[in-house]
């Protein structure tokens, strides 16, 4: 098994993200299933717009799509910005987008089979409905979701502290953390040994 | 199998209703695979506002709840308004909520390991918001989903013609229904016989 | 000028109630510009489900939309629930959808010239989207917005303590509180002396 | 009284865009009640990431924000990708989002008196929800906004024509794109003229 994640912080390495920070104690729970994790920083990657699979011209999202289609299981790891999904990260699903038009030879998309997970970070406010925007798209697109798919973290309303700088992560996200990837990592199994029967 | 439809239409029966349309039509499709369905519609039940489990005084929640705590797919139907789901199909979330602290003897909710699904229809616009709200509020209660979770059919802008009076069902709809049926069934079968694991 | 709040807790009075709580802060601030407000609790009302003016039968909502069309600026207080706005508050845009096909000698929705403002509060994540439903379906159906039409508060990721059960106000809630008043009342003042021209 | 709009199609010029046919319709509109308008196409410039007015290093958001400083009215207009404004869109917003920390010697935000509007257009489904997702994000920065301050069009349901396509504009959005431009511009008059008050 193996999973992998896309990280859409704005700033690419080496700066700090704790939408990384989260995403990397994400990838350790999976560790701990044994599925082998790998972390792509989107902002390290000149992933250009487009809704297709490749966009072509030193496009760097079909290295990319290669990791994701050779994954069982894909984490979308994005901060908040004014309430919504990051650019970088509606970007991941413009691109995503090109894999209704990609199916196998019983007409299923090639990502039938795999399950998401969504790890938000914010100062305040918005993982709901961040996570409501992705598991939309990603469920359109053809992910499964296991119950409790996002963990997220935002401070009180208005404030400023950044997820990466608390002192210790609260037991409560810890908590949501490990029953995410528990569950991921269980329906992930479930169908790799049982794909969705083809279109009808 | 059992599946369990909840309308959300504003108007008690016998008034027709093009949510209730769609989700007979999804529930043909659950017969097809062997599930057997029950359409419940919810303005014909005095469902109290709150976020517990039973609000008492003549509630009918609890009774439909029994419904929901036996059927292994639970399939939400509703209406647009103002790009919203309606505001009943808001109180059977607010109603659902009460099931986070309703969990088995090893700390699992009790609706774990059920499918989730969504129908949504409107004159014009507003499903895939209306199907985000819906995906986020069921997973973060503890359903899981399905690829292609919803069906839905609008209209083209700002017209006013009801699905229900639609000379037929474009096609688009109605493999996107199956497939749904589909999916879900597949997922509902793969989770009755192997149960999320309990919380760590 | 006046204001109308409408508070869309849950609970009916004389419960105590975090988004009346704000409420009342939002109107003291009204207050202090000269603009009276008088404060409806849609849970003590029989507030039928419906999407016109009327629906007859005992409906409350004929007299709170006397009181709406008689106010200039129209506030709604809402808890959050699952991320969304409560089942209340829905009900009450749907209420308001019925505004569309209220016109007066000119074309002009009756609603037109009238500000709207909103205020959120939950233990937890979700102030901004629901602002988002609420200022899209408040100007689709007619009312204006200035700057800072909300003020909000919720609690740091998956706490459980209430707005209404805080030690004090925060200073930042308490000035977005101030702004939010000071702009809703200068624009309804430029509004009531100038109304919006009749449709072409 | 001038007005820019700034389109966030994902493809650059030439290439013919849905999103800039509508953005023209609501300048032709502008144009009429003698405000001047300019349209910048987003994907024709290097807008970097970053949620500050000048992230430096070729970046060309300064030059496009020192239009929109100098305009009354702020169009913006996107497409809808699997739901949700277009990256493109998203990145506009956080870079607007540095507009928070920038006020003037009274305490207020630059844009503070500016008036927003939204276009947006798809093949089927999402124009509420990019408008809520928008208003929300353009009034916490500042902006005001005018009834109906969106126009949109979208197909039925799963059908692929563009709006570029139709042969003619149905009526219903023409009178939508005159009410929006015509609210709008009632609305910057009446800001330029009385500012909103300092913060207290």
């Amino acid at each position: 098994m193996r999973a992998l994640a896309l990280v859409c912080t704005l700033n690419p390495s080496p700066a700090r993200s704790s939408s990384q920070h989260l995403a990397e104690q994400v990838m350790s729970e999976f560790d701990r299933h044994g599925v082998q994790g790998e972390i792509v920083r989107i902002a390290d990657h000149d992933v250009r717009p487009g809704v297709e699979v490749d966009m072509g011209d030193g496009d760097a999202w079909p290295a990319i799509r290669e990791k994701m289609l050779a994954a069982d299981i894909l984490l979308i790891a994005t901060p908040i910005w004014l309430g919504h999904p990051s650019s970088l990260c509606q970007r991941v699903l413009e691109r995503l987008d090109g894999e209704l038009s990609e199916t196998d030879d019983q007409g299923r998309p090639l990502v039938y089979g795999k399950v998401a997970a969504v790890a938000v970070v914010g100062n305040e406010d918005g993982a709901h409905k961040v996570s409501a925007d992705l598991f939309q798209g990603l469920d359109d697109v053809g992910f499964s979701l296991a119950p409790g798919a996002v963990t997220y973290w935002v401070g009180e309303a208005m404030q400023g502290t950044d997820y990466q700088d608390l002192d210790e992560t609260p037991e409560t996200v810890a908590s949501t953390t490990r029953a995410l990837a528990a569950n991921a990592v269980h329906l992930a199994r479930l169908l790799a040994d049982a794909p969705y029967p083809a279109s009808s």
